[in-house]
């Protein structure tokens, strides 16, 4: 616990505090999944406007964030994660107008059928229910995780890094105005008013009162979250990601998408991490060459570095490293099915590429290998909710149950069975 | 551990063999994923075919089970549940076939969408990859469970009670020298080969081995795998499933579905376990003397003893019972949102029904109601992956995520996306 955050409940029960928050949820869920997507656009709108109105307030709220983290001495990085500014105030704002123009899934009828003695069936997609976000220091993710689980029908339970508690503060106050003034009651987005790490503890146990938890943040929080939960995890632990480049690649586009999947941002979840090379390539070197040039670190077997003086020996642990670095592992393979051979043993299951010109040999890696995502031809940079059309995300799941890949508002719903009868009763 | 079951590995670490199984059963996955729908189907009717073949060999090794479990003086019901004559095992074979002719969802485009940049994207159905079937008596669960997985693609452990040991063996040994004829690696469908119970807990903790665990069988077996298991769980626990009579019901149809609802099988977790009657409907006396009539032990609240000598009064903990006997609990309602709030505090989300003529309660209630199946002028007991026109059933699952209600096939599967691109670079 803080102990310099000291407007905080400190006396409470996390389990009891939870449990409480977890049926004002539930009620506020059902409220919620009544509405109709005009209903929740219009709140969305309303809870922009209320951020734009707020900023100074949260600037303020930040300003003694951003303090507490400088006198304790937290990186630049870190510190740049927390701010908060009037472009980035205005960015939570549009981002929420963006989330109220996306398509509502609720209410899809996801299939329909009739049945012999006149019983009609339909799926029809409703939201999940009461979904948890815990996070860590970006503070925007208090209005986008909420607004998105709003949109989606689902009631959102928030508990966001100690370091950022003013500013998520100033967030959700303006956040859940805006909300009610648009209609959508107060309970829908809780924020946990506490930074006993306890909390986090008694969300992860909350099974019944929590459907689904998607932890936002570094690899220590979302292996803690997956180790303790009793509830439902939407996530990704690692983002080991390969790039094969087959004989048959285009010199050029092998060249660019590496050079990008690496580069682009080393420290996002869809950079590529180890880069595979089919022996029958004709001009390896090359690749090699401009990922150096890029200023990567490059990392080999025998094979990668026989072909220049700067490549370092890779060792086991490599292959199974995401770097988030400049740093990549390079293999050679023999063809595609060493490369698919490789993966099914190294990858986390994000996102795997191959560059090929082969239709063939890109279909049986694109049906082979067992990732969420997998490309043909494209940058593994891509792997994104916004880059895949689904205007926002939540997350990105490699988990193999429900939802995969980035994850938008669909991820949120789930579904019920709506049977139509006229008195049928079963011989 | 049962010590008569002399043939039984008895001495290996159950965490070691699950863990072993587990590996054979992910490489058998990958083979299976590469099938046709016309390769699984042809290996499916070779199963059939071998368990018509064997059906001597499954009646003998039937007649030791049924003999230790009358030893142990095991019920009748338990008995027959146990026991396969020729009726039953043709019943395994034709079940098998019917399932070869199910439509196969792997390779089903779920979305399509085309991205400025030119980028393609599929979400495409494939094989969850490892299922844990844990079941009680019923020895035929070995092959329907078996064969559901495979068809769509999916590798099984199964994991069947004590008392069917040899029957289970017996079917699987014909189950799988069937499928591998027809082309289907051994370790597709493995069973665990001991009755130690640690095995259970094995599976239950056997992360990134077993994807997902679907427990077959009684309250006791569903309640242990929830609390322990480690692994996502397909399964409904509990079938405390509503009846609401509204005020607009037609009196003859309120009668058949309720006296249907409850007393066509009161065993199935389909059936009705409380009825709610608006204040409003005419003739109450009509509906509880016909269940009355037809076996049924009536408790209700103060109204419904009101109408009958024979009606118990029902205490709290009737309005939360699933009793799988023929008892009803009745409770008369103001309308349907006070049936909606009753269903919301007492239901176990399993299968709830409207009777009425009004659309807009209809409506009102199927919208509301957050339950797996909601129904409008139909009986519960419908509630059946072969009534849905499934074609088959590998469980009921009252969870909110992945798949809920009846599963068949599509519920044994999952998604990747599939990026196809011209060698695009995000920018």
């Amino acid at each position: 616990m803080n102990a310099t955050v000291t407007t905080l409940t400190e006396v409470q029960d996390p389990k009891a505090l939870v449990a409480d928050m977890g049926v004002r949820a539930r009620s506020a869920a059902r409220t919620l999944a009544a509405l109709s997507s005009a209903e929740k656009a219009k709140a969305l709108k309303s809870a922009a406007a209320a951020i734009r109105a707020d900023a100074d307030a949260i600037k303020q709220a930040n300003a003694i964030d951003m303090q507490r983290a400088a006198d304790k001495g937290l990186s630049g990085a870190m510190l740049d994660r927390l701010k908060l500014d009037d472009d980035r105030i205005e960015g939570i704002a549009s981002g929420i107008e963006a989330v109220a123009g996306l398509n509502d899934p609720v209410g899809e009828v996801i299939s329909e059928s009739e049945r012999p003695n006149g019983l009609k069936m339909r799926r029809v997609r409703i939201p999940i229910g009461v979904i948890g976000i815990i996070y860590e220091s970006r503070p925007n993710v208090t209005a986008d995780a909420g607004v998105l689980c709003v949109m989606s029908g689902n009631a959102a339970i928030l508990r966001g890094g100690s370091e950022a508690i003013e500013s998520n503060r100033a967030i959700h106050a303006a956040l859940t105005r805006g909300l009610a003034e648009g209609g959508v009651p107060a309970d829908a987005v809780q924020l946990v008013p506490t930074t006993d790490r306890a909390a986090v503890g008694a969300m992860l146990t909350a099974a019944g009162l929590i459907d689904m938890i998607v932890p936002r943040g570094g690899k220590s929080l979302v292996e803690r979250v997956q180790n303790e939960a009793r509830v439902p995890v939407l996530a990704h632990l690692d983002g080991i990601n390969h790039t094969y480049i087959d004989a048959a690649a285009d010199p050029d586009m092998a060249r660019a998408v590496a050079v990008n999947a690496k580069m682009r941002r080393t420290g996002v979840c869809g950079a590529m991490e180890t880069l595979l090379i089919d022996t029958g390539y004709a001009d390896p070197r090359q690749i090699i060459d401009a990922l150096a040039d890029a200023g990567c670190e490059v990392r080999g077997d025998a094979k990668a570095q026989a072909l220049g003086a700067g490549i370092k020996a890779a060792n086991d642990e490599d292959w199974d490293t995401e770097y988030l670095e400049p740093i990549v592992s390079v293999k050679f393979v023999d063809g595609v099915d060493d490369a698919i051979e490789h993966i099914a043993e190294h990858a986390s299951g994000h996102t795997d590429a191959i560059i090929t010109g082969d239709e063939a040999t890109a279909e049986k890696f694109l049906k082979t290998v067992d990732s969420a995502i997998v490309m043909w031809n494209a940058s593994s940079q891509f792997a994104d909710g916004g880059e895949f059309g689904l205007g926002a995300e939540i997350g990105i799941s490699t988990g193999r149950l429900h939802a995969r890949g980035p994850v938008a508002l669909e991820g949120l719903t789930t579904y019920k069975w709506v049977v139509y009868g006229t008195g049928q009763t079963r011989p």
